[in-house]
């Protein structure tokens, strides 16, 4: 498999001259664009890569699937669905208008920037520490790295330059979607963007979801059946934005996408497979980890449709 | 299973009186609201049915899935693309907004009315009953049934009620998404609207979309793998309009609904399941059937995710 | 007074070129971008006029004045805004959004193309003629010049490529906005828009208006007190589409504009006054005529404000 | 005159009873529904009242016309535009949609609440003081008042309920629409809508818009003539928000209105006319405040149209 992986790198590191990395936070716009890395972590434990895999990458908006598995754990699916909505919005991911044309404000679903900032809200726990705390550790133990951190000078960044986000929270809090300090709130969903981890990381915690909520390691379950299933449902119909259903027709797995560039998807009862490829299309998806994806998907039949 | 499908009609028929019949098409407010069936027909060949399944419905847009695979047979994905996008719009399926705030214009995706428009305009042939034979011919040959027709009443009373699909159809020739001449479209689109079956009928065909193309009582195929692939895809992130996102996550079968009352599933490589319960919700799907859908994929674990 | 108009026109005549004249109606594409003109009407019957005053335009939605003023003679006010209400739209003047958004579906203005259809669908008479017959003898009676009549060529150009009225119409036949023949409807509308006229004609009928619906050159009043004044409000806040309010600051006339080239502008109590020039800004004013209207009311004080 | 005033007053306070105080901010909540009164501040220094004149009362948005002239006085009308347009938006008054989908994200108008928290950002100063100091000494000035305060009770409630006005200031500053500290500029916008003031306090400011910038008691010019124009254009467009084009219909005074209750008009050249009446209808304007404008607009002939 290793050498399929390794041509298809090859093949499509090409598309990363075409898009652009994330410029609205300044740390993230210093990566080099032309990075991309392919990881697969199959059921029985076997783990393929090729490219530039040894790269640390912040996950972004990949984070939003683990703040969510916290989210329907500590609140259940009840009191989420009178928070956050579960469907496709067809807006771009940090858009306001549904927000304000909607009779409940809710957010469309937990990808979207609103949906995510509403869901660490349904995480229970007082500090930012304690709801942090409990993301990092579902995290820790998806991608069985108990050293993953997120990077202070990333968060930092982000902190100072997410005005839309926090325009987004602070329309939340006006409409009764979110309780509590905004601010604290905020700097969780920001903490939770910063976290850093690699290809294999994120292969691994992929695997965890495709798996069913057990680890394929040593066949612990830590994730309930039901959420899982909830969480690839959304994933599928979400999990790339604006660009979702394009991604359901040409790849067809389960996946989240984050704008440090990672690409995280899981195949059912088969395998994790994450991309990395931080130069991004207009959706802010990676352009060229979408071409790996496509190519892989094809070429093992991986999609679920 | 017979049994456990008469149990579920039995439970859930109370729903029936939660929902309203469509009442824009004027015939269709006639039918009988408490209705309710539901067929299942496997790739082994077996049908098995609770209900009220002696009934014959119109299929409205479920006859989205028919006119999509035409389109996407005579055009092409490509050239598809150009006129219709595959992303769930998050609107309702009649609304004109994002045609007109989208840069191209373009329909979000084939399931909406907008699309489904746009979509009959993409078979080719120069007279209404060429484009029209094309997607009936296809739909008796995935029913088995050779006398399917549609109902002319339906199809009248629809011509005369159709005052928004009209508008839609004039702005999308303004925007050059559709040629031609416009109510030859429009009255190809409310034809396959009006067009009649049963639960049997459409199980069967559920079950040629669940058997990637292939007819399974003769093992024909008719359909190709990659359109296949793409319509299940399409009806899952966006058969149920705005109700997609939910219906994922509680059932999680590829599906259509129409304001008929049916709605229209294909579990890949195990069955088609369709329902009819006309009593609709307020985004336009049956309320019984989303019901006895749910409890038919817990039972039998037929979601996708 | 007409040295100074002279002067104004040659001042302004270099924007011509920074407009476009209209060329969504075939027609319209073919007349002369670099015309300007203008015309002055007082209420003490002196005519002033500088620049291309020789050429026949068609009045395109400046004939929407007249509709309203037909609409609120047949139906009243108070039945009038049942169907259509008074307020800008904020919106371009062909923009669908505001009808689906709004409870009522009601078009936000008569000077909009929605409200403008609807409009017309609020004059009394069962025959496009007769409709449209009300129209044409007020504008006789405005102009004073009994030869008005429409252009047939321009009439059919905009019959044939006029679908997203067609588009407008319809969804508000679907919303019972308008009732009756749509085709009628629109038939009149766009009969209305093709009225041609010179820069002459214009500037005494906008007298008209000026005059609280007095003709100044024989002292008959045509029009109720309360109707110019209603015609007057309409004008400022939603003359100009999008532009209106940038209008009110820069000019302060109370305006009608239409893409044929023509400003429409009546002084309450004072002078009727008409710039032609066909090539347009982006919002579908004329580029050179918003000038030539901001030097001449700075120069004679004519802002209401 | 007092006669008319008294007899309208006793006539519309029934009005009071369909209107509902402002509820989103707690303290305003407390004040009397069935308050009405009116003050009529005329250019040759005559002042006229009726009714409830004795409260004080929180200005609110009435404060934006203050503002505003501060802003165009600071930055002129050409740097103005950049930041905030002058168009009527159509939309509500704390509206997010149109910042997002248009091209710049600037505010429609400084009325609605995106446009008058730029306009705060365009006053200079570097402080959250001397940006409020020079709005309340324009104030002072304008009502001949040296006492005029802002109410911290007002204030401090404002200020922890205004999550909304604090999503649309983190979105100005995303947009850079704004710069510098988001809170200050919060919280000197909140101080504005907090100043205190009665009907003849503010009758007297609107008689100096209506006396083109002329304080009418010492015949001091303290407002430049085009500034004034501006004004009293946006009031005509904007100044009750989309309650604006039918005020024009109705009353044709240029106005702005506040929640506190207050609608604060200027007609020109001939007086300032002021109601207060804090029931409000669904839009935000005082409910029988409307009634008593517009029956004495009728009665003296106060329409500009």
């Amino acid at each position: 498999m290793e050498k399929f992986l390794n041509e298809v790198i090859t093949r499509n590191r090409k598309y990363t001259k075409k898009g652009k990395v994330a410029s609205y936070i300044p740390v993230l716009a210093h990566v080099n664009p032309t990075n991309l890395g392919v990881g697969i972590y199959t059921l029985d434990n076997q783990y393929f890569s090729a490219g530039d895999t040894n790269e640390k990458f912040s996950i972004q908006s990949v984070g939003k699937v683990f703040s969510l598995i916290c989210a329907l754990r500590d609140s259940g699916f009840k009191k989420f669905l009178t928070k956050v909505d579960v469907e496709p919005s067809g807006d771009k991911y940090n858009s306001l208008i549904k927000l304000e044309t909607m009779d409940l404000h809710r957010p469309f679903n937990p990808f979207i920037n609103a949906g995510a900032i509403a869901t660490i809200g349904l995480i229970s726990g007082n500090s930012i520490d304690e709801r942090f705390d409990k993301v990092l550790s579902l995290m820790k133990e998806m991608t069985n790295n108990p050293n993953l951190d997120y990077n202070k000078e990333i968060f930092e960044s982000e902190m100072n330059s997410g005005d839309t986000n926090r325009a987004i929270a602070y329309y939340l809090k006006g409409a009764n979607i979110i309780e509590g300090n905004v601010d604290h709130i905020l700097e969780t969903y920001i903490k939770v963007c910063s976290i850093e981890a690699t290809v294999e990381d994120m292969a691994k915690a992929a695997a965890v979801i495709a798996n069913n909520g057990i680890k394929p390691w040593d066949n612990t379950p830590i994730i309930k059946s039901k959420t899982i299933k909830t969480a690839r449902a959304l994933m599928t119909t979400s999990g790339l934005y604006d660009g979702s259903g394009s991604f359901s027709v040409k790849v067809g797995i389960p996946a989240k996408s984050g704008v440090g560039g990672c690409i995280f998807g899981s195949v059912p009862n088969r395998l994790g497979i994450v991309t990395y490829g931080p130069a991004l299309n207009e959706k802010g998806n990676s352009y060229a980890g979408l071409k790996v994806m496509e190519a892989i998907s094809k070429e093992y039949d991986l999609s679920i449709f």
